[in-house]
């Protein structure tokens, strides 16, 4: 089983947008883990081995991808 | 079936990367299309219009992910 994994921060637009990502991901392959560095900071110093820069990011077997969302202005407000 | 689009722009170390997040998107949901904007100036107004602001992109059903892999400069160098 190949390894996905998700860091990010909690920022609530990011991760609505981001678990688009997740959701896209082929479940038969990727073992998928989400990890909130806020509530788990002791996770962080293996985050930061693994290469994450910044959140949110995606872990496929060790390849790190900074997923920088955009957040539109409209989301930001709730509109949509 | 949903769509999948990646926009990039030739980066050799770029595509290698992102083609494995294209490659573990659930392919029984996605039907996938690769835009290489350097070879085909004509999408681009298409990827403006759906929010593209950097390369690489990923569209899923119309929402815009920029990933930014930082490559590392191993991989600049050739050396992995």
């Amino acid at each position: 089983m190949n390894k996905a994994i998700f860091y990010h921060a909690g920022c609530p637009v990011c991760v609505s947008a981001e678990q688009q990502v997740l959701e896209a991901l082929d479940k038969n392959r990727f073992e998928i883990e989400l990890v909130h560095l806020g509530e788990d900071p002791s996770k962080i110093s293996a985050a930061e081995q693994a290469g994450v820069l910044s959140v949110p990011a995606l872990l496929l077997d060790g390849q790190v991808f900074h997923i920088n969302f955009g957040a539109s202005l409209a989301a930001v407000k709730g509109e949509e």
